[in-house]
């Protein structure tokens, strides 16, 4: 083959491989999560990464757009088949299909790939991780707070305590005021979405842009158009009003942003007593909002967070959990409590100002999923980790759960004698044998190469064994780490050659125990 | 929605969804690997799902067979693109796009799901696990050396001492064969591979069913034809002759099944002397395999298959590591030694009859498939474990890994008074907080089905608290398993009721130490 026929290597465009630190980092940061979940009653439950595409719930490809949203592809049969795009839509296929055999209520986890077909970008792959809890068969709201409380522990036992929020608002209530300001009715389904779609990107674009995706059309620095929902302004007004209660910068700055209250949305700052949101709408704005105190779909919702907030509080999480009225989730199947985990601590934006890392999962009750199979209805409400916006979040804070996971580089024992190459593997096994991470060097370079080769892989030390040694039986250990600290304080060259820091040599027979000694002076945790 | 127009829920024919206790079992498998991959020295590295399909070495899809043997799809810029159908082909695209910044040579391991786009059936999926090393530019036949060590070292700390073995053979020698019976050439490169994947299967056909494949065709038992690679008696008895050596079961039968001894390719059973299998087979079939001799890449697979012998010797591997001329391995880009992990213990084939396990897992040496991506010539060796095959496998020998695994079932907190919810949330966050499995029943029924919720669960115990022990500041615990003993002892059904066995209140403050005592008394090894 020519050298023009090469293939160029390179991975498709936003699919991303995986170095070996952020491998183990992300198996321990797994590690622990499963185990606060365990700890919660929930068992593991995977489903495969192809589904039926109408399983997932997408209209089928057509010739034009095989490929919205999801990599789509057609089998033998015709069918066509789809790479789950979340780990929710094949859960309703699970629970369905094994309906009868599950305890119910049902409650599992699991954490897997799922690939979108979207226009990649930094940070933004086609392929990323998901870990998601669920609990499918529990019409209570006790289900949502104990997904709740759940989300908090996992966030402690992270190592993140003081470090985040878990924030809960309910769709029923944006629905209710949606139904108020004259967006209820099917015929106006696709222009709720565009609000929810709007109202969730607040904490992204603020609240100027979201008034531009509310109201005509959004343009962006670049110049790119967005069409917006089409609102008139006091309809705009009271969204803006309602998801800016909590975070004191909107119109309705009703609750400071520090207070740690766990029902700012029943209660207005300043007053002992606590007072309905819909008096505080009609403080705000008037007769205007009055057929909210109509809506059943309000009602119920503020009912259900009263509720939620009982439970936690008796279980003493009304610190860690709390009202939110903006936090909204983009998808338009949820149908009740949603919420959503956020790191609170500073990181800088693309333009360098100070903002709050933000969401790291998030999640709320779908009853309408599972029942797209079935005939009966099935409730269900579950929580979905971003599971490497989450681990880049623990590197960040240099949680435990993730910086301890470095291991020692193995101990390379160097090829001076090609000739001798089984008698080099036999000092191989035996530090391998005592537990001893340790390579033969396999390649086919001299002395100096094999010594950049073990920098390379950060050996703590390497054996040498020459003609000299051999005769006298004996190896040469060189302890690089001792060599390096020595190197950086020894000035001159010639010093340094003379002294041969960090090098000794001891009696082949005593070639474990001697290195035994090296590992256990520079990792005590791992060797003391 | 009608119930005409619900969706049936099925996985897609192929896919499997897989359950809590194989999740929790294959876990600990792997993580047993991974750490027998670390001491050698191999680092995670982990290569996306999708690749550009020109990079797995596929053709390009066209309009008639879009999908040959490979899932593919094409991207919005019309490229295509696969899913990976084994680990092997997206390594070598990753080590060609970062060769300069790894070491040399490179030592990796990953697992993950790979998919074929094949014709499922039982036991057979068209998504399925792998678990691979792999040695990147080391030439030298230590590297394949050190896999079998690895594969044997892997098998023994999977709790198999003793019922498996590392089987090795080199493609050069069945390559320097297929030339001399008139095989070589670039021309016949196609009629070779049917025959290597004819040979492949003869744990699986027999000889009489190798045989058809070599010849003119096979016509299995359905009446299905498969064409043969059309090969001439004379050709077909010297292959057949080759890949029976070992096994004993064919015409030059000369190492017995039992035998332990490293080197049968190179020793004849009764002779003291090792004679080279040249002379074995002119002692066999006389001038015919003249041409042998001559033949370079014959003898230099026999050349390596000795260096191997002495490593091997050396590290003390030789009695779990043997050569075996039956070892195939169906792939085209094997260049060298190939080798297989065999299970040794017996089992039922689908007819009753007992058999070997079989394979868990097999590699070799692949020296051309990172060359395609660059102009030098890279070598490279691997191994790939099978790894739903030897879970099913530590399974049935119930190894330790494995069966261990279990865990208790979650306490349930059941639900007497609704309106009570809170104070059982209460319970159930404090046994939680003190490391106990804790659920509270989050469902609508009553007692009775709330107990079979709990059976379902394999609880360990529940706790019941009605308005009388309330009223008393007490809960009952129920145990469950000592409940299930004490109801086979027990005769009569009034003898039962009277009797209340494992039935007991405490004070509500001693919850948790007494869940705990009764969990220690069940599970000692958890919480004794």
């Amino acid at each position: 083959m020519s050298k023009a026929d090469k293939i160029k290597a390179r991975a498709p465009r936003g699919f991303a491989d995986r170095n070996p630190a952020d491998l183990a980092a992300t198996e321990r940061m797994l590690a622990a999560i499963r185990e606060s979940y365990e700890l919660y009653g929930f068992e593991g439950v995977e489903t495969p990464f192809v589904e039926y595409t109408d399983s997932l719930g997408k209209f089928l490809p057509d010739q034009d757009r095989p490929n919205e949203g999801v990599f789509s592809f057609q089998d033998d049969d015709e069918q066509w088949l789809s790479l789950r795009y979340d780990l929710t839509a094949p859960l309703a296929r699970y629970v369905a299909e094994n309906f009868d055999a599950l305890p119910k209520p049902y409650r599992s986890y699991r954490s897997g790939w799922v690939f979108r077909n979207e226009k990649p970008g930094p940070g933004r792959f086609r392929q990323f991780m998901q870990f998601d809890a669920d609990t499918v068969g529990a019409a209570s709201v006790a289900a949502d707070a104990e997904i709740c409380m759940m989300a908090a522990d996992t966030m402690e036992r992270l190592g993140l305590r003081g470090q985040y929020v878990i924030k809960v608002n309910n769709r029923k209530i944006l629905d209710g005021l949606m139904e108020a300001i004259d967006l209820g009715g099917d015929d106006k389904a696709a222009q709720r979405l565009i609000v929810l779609r709007a109202l969730d990107k607040f904490d992204r674009l603020g609240e100027a842009g979201v008034r531009a995706l509310l109201g005509e059309k959004r343009v962006d620095e670049s110049g790119d158009v967005t069409q917006g929902a089409g609102l008139l302004d006091w309809q705009i007004d009271r969204l803006i009003w309602f998801v800016t209660l909590r975070s004191g910068t909107g119109a309705g700055a009703l609750v400071p942003e520090t207070r740690n209250n766990f029902n700012p949305l029943l209660e207005i700052s300043g007053h002992q007593e606590p007072m309905d949101m819909l008096s505080a709408m009609d403080a705000a704005y008037g007769s205007e909002s009055q057929s909210l105190k109509g809506s059943q779909t309000f009602s119920s919702g503020i009912q259900e967070l009263k509720e939620i907030g009982n439970i936690l509080a008796s279980a003493g999480y009304d610190t860690k959990v709390m009202m939110d009225p903006s936090v909204v989730r983009g998808l338009e199947y949820y149908t009740g409590p949603v919420y959503e985990a956020e790191l609170t601590f500073q990181v800088q934006d693309e333009d360098g100002r100070p903002v709050r890392f933000g969401s790291v999962g998030g999640g709320g009750r779908y009853d309408g999923l599972v029942g797209r199979f079935r005939s009966e209805p099935v409730p269900a409400t579950g929580f979905s980790i971003g599971v490497s916006r989450l681990l880049s979040a623990l590197q960040m804070v240099k949680s435990p759960i993730v910086s301890g996971s470095e291991k020692p580089g193995p101990v390379v024992v160097l090829v001076m004698d090609k000739d001798q190459i089984a008698a080099y593997q036999r000092m191989v096994s035996a530090l391998r044998q005592a537990g001893i991470r340790a390579e033969l060097y396999l390649g086919s370079s001299g002395m100096k190469a094999q010594m950049k080769y073990a920098d390379k892989r950060q050996s703590p030390c390497v054996i040498i064994q020459g003609s000299n040694e051999r005769e006298r039986g004996e190896v040469e250990i060189k302890d690089l780490i001792e060599g390096a600290k020595a190197a950086q304080a020894i000035a001159s060259n010639e010093e340094w050659k003379a002294a041969r820091p960090a090098q000794f040599s001891v009696a082949e027979a005593k070639l474990v125990e001697a290195v035994r000694e090296v590992l256990a002076r520079h990792f005590p945790s791992h060797f003391g």
